[in-house]
């Protein structure tokens, strides 16, 4: 492999990365779950439960999870059954279930075939930890082409990390790493580099997070930041939360993370023989383009909402959403005090892309998520084009207009309380909704009436 | 000591109760921390916090504590210090601070004469882990007409209790406990004669929620449920968290818990020797009176209320709103198609004062806060009066317009996100918080307009 | 007669006021007219309309009135038509129609029969015009014991405005009088005692306005303002009217103008003899009583909620909203920085029961619509009771709370711009208020921005 | 004069119609009237308005009109003065005025050279009869190439019109006119050209309206309706309302009458010599093209929404939004179930460019004001550029995002009961706005609670 220049490395950069954050294309589904929402027709009838379970008994259909809360459609219960896939004649259950059901959502992985089925998607942040067995590709396995590929050591600790992220499950601590004094030097080479752009190139958001962040989380050229501290510090923040990841995420998996104000992160360090070159995402990527802006109230909800207009989502808006993504978190422009900057992670980790993306080469266009969601773009160089926002709050604006736009039976809101999503179809959620925006502007006007 | 009547014991179960709750009074302050908020009068004024700092170590105050944030007041920085008491020149520190920060924030649990100060709160949910230092008095030391005073197995069972709720931090799991045999017949006596009275005497919203706890929480006569799998359910379905108490907490205290969705709570049982007799709250009536209506989202947000409306409040709101909490929580009625109902936790959980408050001896009154909490209590028989209030959410609004008049010069809100307080008192806070409303509203629009 | 004291006097002058004003009892219906508004069952139905009209015309159902508009509740048409009572066989015609019909709202005079019939209210603001041919007995009629009984001038005075009043319709402009000078000598001498005592009775909303009325309507010792320069001046403040009226409304009918922001007002003077006495409102009571307030943005607010709540509701609820109304427009107290002071209309026209109702003599209880609407109250003294308002606003919201209470399937709501009551039932109506509301929140936000 | 083809001829019909429309340029200010509203620094300063007169009587400035109001910024009370031009030192008093009043805002026609004045604009709808002495050309004047220049009887008839409306009075009932029978077969023949390209051509809610006017307002093949008619018909569907306008009307006084649900329409007919032809605005247009819209309740809602952004706004501003208005409610067309149809009133009164516009020869944009606000646009011909609108909540939602950005240093609000401007710039304002918020959120939730 020939010597390429700086710039030709960085351009590689983005090669892969699209692969492992929102852009990834839909994976081979190992795991087809079916969840299964429902209620009786009549609330109060007693033994519902047993009524319905008995059902998926006959039919051999077995059940992995059994839930039963309050409904909040309706007076009466709810349940949640997981069926196990591959087991008993589970359309025979499901159609008498139909019958006899009040209320019934049938959320799968096993969706394409089936027109009633909504995507599967979580809906307890734990339910997060499913992803683990998605992966499309384990973390360890290297290109050949790859700066590191040929480096047992490099891959030993690759597998390391990977092993690492497999095992984690949603509540534990992040795992603190040790790394090796060559580690902290390609970081500290990459940390060189873009620090000195920053001030001028990137957005007014990220340059007045930073400091906070190597004042509160260990940023600097001669120690990398332990993913720990940044969650912590994000949750202080805004409620962002990292959450480390073995390998690649489908789009979906990916987006929905962002639903629940979680993003996935790596947590290795590129091949220390180019270090401003890396194949793949990896935690400079994260830790200084990405970590930041998720401190920034404005582009946590932007990124939120990108991850709730995604649930259940069909195929298609599932790529829109990956491509406003891309557009935005990963290659974002926008427009302060008449200055074009950066605010893409994807920029903000590239030494190259962030002078160039400022420049006058690239086409600039406004960002509307309609026709940002449709564009094609290059992975193996620089943007020919950027989208630019006027705002994050714009941009998340936006972002909820064309959601109303994605074909979906329901309205998704997160409970940050329960951590968890509500699915909003009926008329009652609808009311104790206007109840808690009564509250809120209750708050409100007490407070502006002592100002 | 004499033999009581049941009737009698259970008139002395709310001897004690008063203290350990919402009613207590506010004992003795052995650590008095200072916390200062502030930030810099012209908001990019660079290396202000080194400024700042130095004003702390010229006047010789020890900082046990320093925090650098956003602001959500003002385009710059915040700090938050936490000044060792009684360490260097504080007054004038204060001073010095005073004449150059653009925002500045004095909360102190010596607020008694100091008229700028706000008593002190907990500000983050980490915070409450310094409750365990304010204890009023250790769990572990019995009176001597306790049941259990000469008993030195339920002594020694007491001071276990104690010490693992005084070693409990935000975050752990909460601690699983192995309880006796004697214990758990202990237990099953209460569960007995209380599910008994529940199908008639308590409200609909707690006898909906029943069945759950028993399907999801091993709620049985022959099991003392965990309170770690009782947390974790409430989490669930309202957000609502148990958290050990090792003794008595002032009101101020044991209230801000509930800004926070933490209810504080006992795990031992009273002494076996008579089951249905405690002069102070114990698991009983924390499972069967408490937990279930912390699961009901009303009651819920209605409870956060009153601990929301206690942040930074006046000593003489402090006892008020105890007092709503005693009428409301502890000993609430409702009125539920055309019935009377009990609500409040004093009455689920005894079987003698369940019947009573639902016959025609006791005084009726209607919730209203600027009443009710005027109203004088006695702490050792059956209640004179009760107040009924028409609905949670009928309670939730008195109690946030009651609010209201506490003379407070800020808004406190909640954020789920970052499990923390913010304090609200600028213009740019409220326009922040208009915009959440506007994103509330579009998805109820946008989800109204699919139904 | 024997002669009666000043305070004996201004006792009396509550003795009828109470029948003109929101207090007088449903009267004999002399003209029982029903309307009908409905929808076809599917949209698009062409000739719906002639369609339902033929039903009428086979039945032998005269129709008064034909209205034919766009649906709010739905895609397509909707008809008002106003049938002729006696005519035809209106029964037949009305279940012909039901079966047909999407949507179908019967609103009638003649509803005490009928469980499906709403008691009739005006929908558009001319509909006022019809309450003329609805007075309960002249104006021009007087008891034996009117101190203008037996003076054939004073009594052909009152016939003259009372012919005003029954041939005024909407939209003319108000009819201009030249009071006699004794009529202004008797305004004079009121105007006189009562402008000494308002600095310190009277409420400070009413002292504000008060100077603006002198200034812009002609409010002087010498001369009485004309309804026309006041109505005129209220129309610029707050929108409401005033017009004139020819005798006594009935509750319903009185309370249902000031929906509209419509204040049926008296135009002729008490009798000369006894200035400080009168029997029944008069243009002092109107003027220096009510119309200040109406100038007030909260206060009008507040009357006009009163209207709304009564719009089609049952007789017991116009008897709570009158109540209501005489224990707050009428005599209504308030507390204002630590002091008692009027803001009551009979008050504020009373000087006797302006400075009694500030003594300790009465008793004084907090203003609660659901408690208020219940209470009796003597006609022929000074009040025993008062209400107490802890603001206009607070009132306000306590009389919305209580409308939700009334039994009516439908929601109102009037709308300035058509000058018409919009009837809310429909789930399309909820989301069109909902983008309305989202239109004003989007204002107030972008309008704080600016500040 | 050469003959036109009737496509020639109707693409004249744009000739003029932009001038008396939004679009025409600003002309010269002959009534440079100049408004002050201000209020005294200290709210009760007794005889404050004395004091403030005195400053213009002393430097000579002549008062043509004195308003006195309670303040809705401030406790006390607000003034309105209306300076005669030219009269006495005005900047003097000014200055004087500036120095002791609490709160001024400059409000005149003679704006460009002062910065701190804000543009002229209503702020009753009284004030619109100002605009007849603003006219920029008198409407019975025609130009050597209008098909009725030579003929002395269209003239007499023009000036007839002109007088009409040069005399009318906001209030008066909109002036009954006799058409003649040739006049109304002009009107016939263009009635029946457009109805056969209606239901293929034009919007939804277009042929919606229309059949209600056919049968409330007399649209007729034989009858030119009465503007009298349609203006009630209106007022009673969205509480739009037509005004006679008497010549051209700058673009800054025809936006404004919008701000106020007022549309300034022709009553005169084109020349009975050539039907389909006319080079400005007539009773055609108005009628066919624009009236049967304004009943449509989001349509309503968008049209105001220029004009309340209008007022006030810099002349570049106000030449953005009257191309706004050019290409939406004279030229907009929208997407609606797949299909384009038209619903800019300049399409639905041509018989030509109604056809063309739904061809495949214009183009086509999407309608973003920032955009559109700035697209050229020929007079003399068929638009090469359409621009098409989602919906018209679409629109007016973006018309509001627009608003925001124009350089104003307050927000408007149309008060439909006093119909008036309330100009936003006080916390206050935004208090009892959200007041008003919270009252209508009650209303929506009761509501939606009975449904």
């Amino acid at each position: 492999m020939e010597m390429l220049t700086p710039t030709q490395e960085e351009m590689f950069t983005k090669n892969k990365r699209k692969l492992n954050h929102a852009g990834s294309y839909e994976g081979p589904d190992t795991s087809k779950s079916t969840w299964l929402l429902f209620s009786p027709a009549t609330p109060d009838e007693a033994g519902s439960l047993a009524r319905f379970l008995s059902i998926f008994s006959s039919h051999g259909v077995n059940l992995n999870h059994i839930e039963s809360r309050s409904s909040a459609r309706r007076p009466g219960y709810e349940f949640m059954v997981e069926c196990e896939h591959g087991s008993g004649n589970f359309g025979a259950a499901l159609e008498e279930l139909t019958q006899i059901a009040g209320y019934l959502n049938v959320i799968s992985r096993n969706y394409k075939d089936n027109i009633s089925t909504v995507p599967w998607f979580p809906r307890r942040i734990r339910d997060l930890d499913r992803f683990a067995s998605q992966i499309l590709s384990y973390g360890a396995e290297l290109d050949s082409d790859h700066p590191g590929f040929t480096d047992p050591v490099y891959r030993d600790r690759r597998k390391y990390f990977a092993d690492i992220a497999f095992n984690y499950r949603h509540g534990q601590p992040l795992p603190h790493v040790d790394y090796t004094k060559e580690e902290t030097q390609t970081w500290g080479a990459v940390f060189k580099k873009l620090t000195e752009l920053y001030p001028t190139h990137a957005c007014k958001e990220h340059n007045h997070v930073f400091p906070l962040m190597i004042e509160n989380c260990g940023y600097r050229e001669d120690n990398i930041p332990q993913l720990e501290d940044v969650s912590n510090f994000l949750k202080d923040c805004t409620g962002f939360t990292l959450r480390p990841v073995a390998g690649l995420l489908s789009s979906r998996d990916f987006l929905a993370g962002l639903a629940f104000r979680v993003f996935h992160s790596t947590q290795y360090i590129r091949h220390h023989s180019r270090p401003l070159y890396t194949p793949e995402p990896d935690v400079c990527h994260e830790l200084l383009g990405h970590a930041p802006l998720f401190a920034d109230p404005a582009f946590a909800q932007f990124s939120q909402e990108i991850g709730l207009a995604s649930l259940g989502a069909p195929d298609d808006f599932i790529e829109k959403l990956a491509t406003c993504f891309w557009f935005t978190v990963e290659f974002g422009l926008c427009r302060q005090e008449g200055q074009l900057k950066a605010f893409g992670a994807g920029l903000l980790s590239s030494f190259g892309e962030l002078q160039y993306c400022l420049s006058d080469k690239p086409e600039l266009r406004e960002f509307e998520p309609s026709v940002t969601g449709e564009q094609k773009y290059p992975i193996t160089e620089y943007q020919p084009v950027y989208f630019v926002a006027q705002s994050f709050e714009s941009a998340k604006e936006k972002m909820i207009k064309f959601a109303q736009t994605i074909p979906r039976e329901f309205g998704v809101r997160y409970n940050p309380y329960t951590q968890s999503i509500d699915i909003l179809d009926s008329p009652r959620q609808m009311t104790d909704l206007l109840k808690q925006i009564r509250t809120e502007m209750e708050l409100l006007l007490g407070t502006m009436e002592k100002l």
